[in-house]
């Protein structure tokens, strides 16, 4: 088979994880569920598939195109494969953990499954893992959850870890509170459109130019926006903003913080301070966050890692050493080198030069009567 | 919200797994993968879903029927969710390692999802992890890969892990030696019923009754089986079968082994030795196994474990020591207290008496400025 039929089999943006990528990858997802349950995070598991309406329900909405649906043949309701995990992870917090004790910290790590690809994103099926902290409205929390997902990259080994804070409820606060509609602005907001912002930003305009101008390293944007005059709530949001890029910069230091105070793409479910994660050697994002109403009534607030992209920013898989075991060894030889960390190749039909055949199977050693030899 | 409504949020056969289950399940495919691949099993992970011909192709064929279907908006062609992984690491095995060195040991382990759930497993979305060898058709590789799988079970505590062997190929083989017809008789031997068998038989029916009453603990079976004259390739199939049990109870003496010789149902792409894994506390299949044909032409063999039954057969999870942390503490001291093993669960504001706010957010100890102290 040449190799344009090897790899059309595959619908675009899937794909097979090959050997040794694929172990990898588990292993990955495997550390970062470790750092988040390490700190009171407890793992739950929602099913890939449920009712179309719960399932697009609530902060659930914002994923609905890209949602693929199948009829239940037991109910003939519309069920949904999920496109992300957060909203059933809210869905579980205000049903079946409704009972249970808040704050509620709650983590997940699972596939998701979209109907197209994106230019950032091709892929239709990629990897999360996550947390969720719900049922508190504090800077506190707005922080924890952040720096428990930088730290779980940091912890992998993503070099230049960095977190870009935004507000998207800020522009909303000072539009409001000045009593300006904000679809006009929104697009030179976006774009960063300094000169569409002054022409139509009416009386938001010399502040909404400077929180432009704010945009970039945390403490300078900090800085400048603590010289503004904004009316009190949109003054209320900056300060929790300062307050919780306080928290964050004195945990994990060594992180990179910066900050976008009109960025709102891709929070259009979220009720307070989120963020992006980034690392330096790698386009993307490698994770998202942020505040949000669970169930449109519990405050909560959470952060999900993107594997696909996480894993792209790490050093790959090292091969770890495999011993030949020829046939006829007795069985508790190989169990004992398996128990000091070695993966055994078990032979199985007796072949002429082992160490060849340990060669050819991919082996770096074979075990011999007097021990392990290397065949290289 | 009534106990009705928070349980009616979810399809039929669909659920959420929640603290500590979804923790202990995700270590148990862990577990189970680390042993696979400590014996050289490399992992692979395929696609949740692909284009359906491929899909259901060759083994894949065997569950088209528990496949759900969706368009791909990118090509128009029709996807399929997967109903089982054996058919997609068998695809993988022929067409991105094809040129890999046989024999070839993949792993995997992931969710599959079936339109209908069954009375044995009312579960529409369960876990399976497996292992496949592939290139290779020899008494060894049957018993490698049973032998495992037992193993993987006993590893993980499952009490009373036995093994019950099939022949698929066996009734066919008599029959066919003896010129006869299975159709008739297909559903008297599934039934196990002697008298139909006696009198639907004809010339086989004295070797079929035989076969029947084999039925049971191996050695005694092999010994009946082994007083027969069989034809030719039925006497073949019945000396492998042989070999194969003599191997695996020279590994792994503490498994029960059973030989069923007329057996076929759920082993209808099978093509030589076959194997369903039980434990004495669970009913319902631990696993299945066995031989058959990688894209119609490559000897294989494998296993598969169905995780949710692995998980009901095993004693719960056992809740981890936490320990709450008061507000103002700081960081590096809890850092401490994980590095040792504990689960940290950090106050995000300050409360009276934080070794009742400890005990109310489920935490048996509270870090005090003299260390860790018991909240019991």
């Amino acid at each position: 088979m040449n190799d344009f039929a090897k790899n059309a089999l595959l619908p675009n943006g899937l794909r097979d994880i090959l050997p040794l990528d694929a172990e990898f990858e588990a292993d990955v997802v495997s550390r970062v569920s470790a750092h988040f349950s390490a700190q009171g995070y407890d793992r739950v598991k929602p099913p890939l598939i449920e009712f179309e309406d719960t399932l697009l329900d609530g902060v659930g909405a914002a994923m609905a195109k890209q949602c693929f649906r199948v009829m239940d043949p037991v109910t003939q309701k519309m069920m949904g494969v999920r496109p992300d995990m957060t909203p059933q992870v809210a869905r579980i917090a205000r049903t079946r953990l409704a009972g249970s004790p808040r704050p509620l910290r709650l983590s997940y790590a699972g596939q998701v499954l979209r109907v197209k690809g994106s230019q950032l994103r091709p892929e239709r099926q990629f990897g999360q893992a996550g947390i969720e902290l719900i049922g508190i409205d504090c800077p506190e929390a707005d922080a924890e959850v952040a720096i428990l997902a930088a730290e779980a990259l940091v912890a992998l080994g993503v070099p230049g870890v960095s977190i870009d804070l935004s507000l998207p409820t800020l522009v909303p606060a000072l539009l409001s509170g000045l009593n300006l509609a904000e679809e006009t602005l929104r697009g030179s907001l976006d774009h960063k459109d300094a000169a569409a912002v002054l022409a139509l930003g009416g009386a938001a305009a010399a502040l909404l130019s400077a929180l432009l101008q704010a945009a970039g390293p945390a403490e300078r944007a900090l800085s400048l926006l603590a010289g503004l005059e904004l009316p009190e709530a949109a003054a209320a949001e900056r300060d929790r903003l300062a307050e919780v890029v306080g928290l964050i910069a004195a945990a994990i230091p060594e992180v990179t913080l910066t900050i976008d105070p009109v960025e709102n793409r891709g929070f259009e479910y979220h009720t307070g301070i989120s963020f992006t994660l980034f690392g330096q050697n790698i386009s993307g994002e490698l994770g998202r966050g942020g505040r949000y109403l669970a169930g449109g009534t519990e405050p909560a607030t959470g952060a999900t890692l993107f594997l696909d992209t996480v894993l792209a920013a790490l050093p790959g898989p090292v091969a770890v050493q495999r011993a030949f075991i020829p046939v006829g060894t007795p069985r508790a030889l190989a169990q004992a080198l398996r128990a000091q960390g070695w993966v055994t190749v078990a032979g199985l039909q007796a072949v002429a030069d082992n160490a060849a055949e340990a060669k050819r199977l991919g082996c770096g050693h074979v075990l011999m009567a007097d021990g392990v030899k290397s065949v290289e």
